[in-house]
């Protein structure tokens, strides 16, 4: 069994680089406070034992010695970079959870036969740079190394020139890196767990998404003088569109999602009817036959208000990955870790991506979830309690032994 | 008649203070560039053999003695402030026409029995500080100096203190200077006179206004994990308050108006449930049982909405001012000078807010429109045709002088 408080000492350590006044984390992708984090960790690690190497987009890989180095090593791992106004446990808690899991293995002396290796994947994010989930993207080839170098954050620095300043530019060739299996504990970041007051969450999938930006082009007026009949009001066509995202979401159930979280407003003035409205569509499904068909009916649909109202609407498709369905072993091996440990359980599905959404298109992966209070993340206010954490970490643990073999 | 080249010639000198590229015009209330266009427009008046005074507001008050000086003088006039994104038209013409108006008596040796008056009213635009139509609001008593004084604009600077610095904070109380009559000449801002192809809008009242702040409050969560059942989502609620807008303003013709110009959505994140989503709300008509209707309509449905969503929906009243008829024997001298004149016309109420309004609150009031490109202000192309901007300034001269005796 792990130990429980050195695990929630080291997030609470973790958490004071970037610190926010409300009890979050504010610690951006390839920042000096990124920096910061990877060098507390590193030194974590180096001080159990562990080899570290960086490769070229910066994932951090620190590696426990196996009775059979020959053989591909047992990997965990997540992100240590955070939200604008993260907490203190998502992406966090995955990585010092592998690191536990080793300290745990010193402590007792065990051997395994797999090396054991935690990761940390750079800018999973996504905040400060485009696209989300770059690091373990870049690693498994689902874009290329310059695409993610020439990211520019909003003050125009890039990935590769930041990367070299905080010095976790390494020389390993994303991807050159063999991987035996993969798991990931995180937080779930959804109300599911909590609602049903299970312990651990075993992740058989993660739903797919379908992000757009969607732009209504009217005529802007003075919202006095301008008769009804004459206006090409794009707030309303937008008005229009935004309520059919929730309904498409609610004609696939369960896993069917649907958000409007964005918008932008031209002029955005009381008394100017607006020229412009520009919103995001966030599209999700489990099943990737599903999620087309919700993306027909979207483009269906707003093609429909088009034609109707007169005005131009645009609906650009932004980022996509299908839904990806973890591998039956690496999730078996939670399920029985959950079961030899006695933990309550159920299975749920991610809606939200992961790291692992990645790996898995390398090596055989899965997920451990563990509730965090009222589904909240994404928030200074995410919180997560001891015993829940500790408990992921024993089934990781456990999950990771049987792959490794002792 | 009036000299049309002159009225141009004059409106092109003014609009050179605060010039943008895209040949619009930003000199917001109270800056340096107010002070300057201010300033010119002071020294025409002088040059021309005017008196000027300016009250406690700002107001400026440019005086043609008339033959009998105890009569109130017959005023017109507007303001010289523009929107961020203003034009060289909207306001400058009315204080411009005045000018040229008084320039035309000079030329003619024309003594008028009443003195005449051209009046720019401080702050008519509200763009950098609130509430709009300031100067001549406080004239009339609408709200008081003080009020008026601790507005802040986005940098904390208040109207006193600006008034101040730019040296328009004058002596006389607001309100303590007789009117005879007051005309005010405009361009339309909305698309009647253009569409009708007419030269001269007369028009007989001013649409009342309705202004709110509609926010509702709902619970930010992650857009990927969160079932939709669990959702308090305050993007869809506002959506189904949003097209009400526009169909209670549909049930109201002609004049019925409804528009959601602006709009803030929290945290604005394409992959979080919105939390708090703020918009405005303008209703107008020109018949105020019609607009308390449409207040009561607006009101019970935002509560309906509440009820049936469960989320918390605020809808609060900012601003309101109820229709303005104008007088008849204002409306009158327009009429018959356009008439006398031979130019193309017809009725058309005003939707947008004009000092005007509140002039009508101390003395027989009304306007004279003219047409403006597209029916396009608030905007840097807002444009005008100077035989257009002429005509109405003639207008303006032959119903003074009916006003004002010769
Ligand atoms: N875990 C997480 O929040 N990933 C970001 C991408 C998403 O919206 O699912
Ligand atoms: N003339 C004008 O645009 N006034 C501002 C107030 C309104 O929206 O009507």
């Amino acid at each position: 069994r792990v130990d429980g408080p050195r695990l929630w000492d080291a997030l609470m350590e973790l958490a004071q680089i970037g610190a926010t006044e409300k009890g979050g984390v504010k610690r951006l992708a390839l920042t000096d406070l990124d920096r910061q984090g990877r060098d507390l960790v590193v030194g974590w690690a180096k001080a159990a034992g562990m080899t570290v190497t960086v490769d070229q987009i910066g994932n951090v890989f620190m590696r426990r010695a196996g009775t059979n180095d020959a053989l591909p090593p047992v990997m965990t791992g997540s992100h240590i970079d955070t939200q604008p106004t993260g907490g203190k446990f998502d992406g966090n808690y995955g990585v010092l959870a592998g690191l536990e899991v080793v300290r745990t293995l010193n402590d007792h002396g065990i051997r395994t036969e797999a090396p054991i290796e935690v990761a940390f994947w750079t800018n999973e994010e996504g905040s400060r740079f485009v696209p989300v989930m770059m690091g373990s993207g870049v690693f498994c080839g689902a874009f290329t190394l310059e695409h993610a170098y020439a990211a520019k954050d909003v003050d125009g620095r890039t990935v590769g020139e930041e990367l070299e300043r905080i010095g976790y530019k390494g020389t390993q060739v994303p991807g050159d890196h063999p991987i035996g299996a993969y798991f990931e504990t995180h937080i779930e970041q959804g109300p599911v767990l909590e609602d049903a007051d299970k312990v651990i969450g075993v992740v058989p999938a993660v739903m797919g998404l379908s992000w757009y930006d969607c732009t209504v082009s009217g005529m802007e007026a003075h919202a006095g003088p301008t008769p009804m009949h004459l206006r090409r009001d794009a707030m309303q066509v937008a008005a229009r569109i935004i309520p059919e995202v929730v309904a498409i979401a609610n004609r696939y159930p369960p896993y069917g999602r649907g958000t409007v979280g964005m918008m932008q407003v031209f002029p955005n003035s009381r008394n100017v009817i607006p020229g412009q409205v520009k919103f995001s569509i966030d599209l999700r499904n489990v099943n990737d036959e599903l999620l087309n068909t919700m993306h027909e009916e979207m483009t269906a649909f707003v093609a429909q208000v088009a034609a109707d109202s007169g005005l131009d609407v645009k609906l650009e498709r932004v980022s996509y990955y299908p839904p990806c369905p973890f591998h039956p072993d690496v999730v078996g091996a939670v399920r029985s870790a959950t079961a030899k440990l006695g933990y309550s359980t159920m299975d749920v599905v991610s809606g939200a991506g992961h790291d692992a959404i990645y790996a898995a298109r390398l090596a055989p992966s899965g997920m451990i979830f563990v509730p965090c209070k009222d589904g909240i993340s994404h928030n200074e206010i995410e919180d997560a309690q001891p015993a829940h954490l500790e408990a992921g970490c024993n089934v990781l643990l456990h999950a990771m032994l049987e792959r490794a073999r002792v």
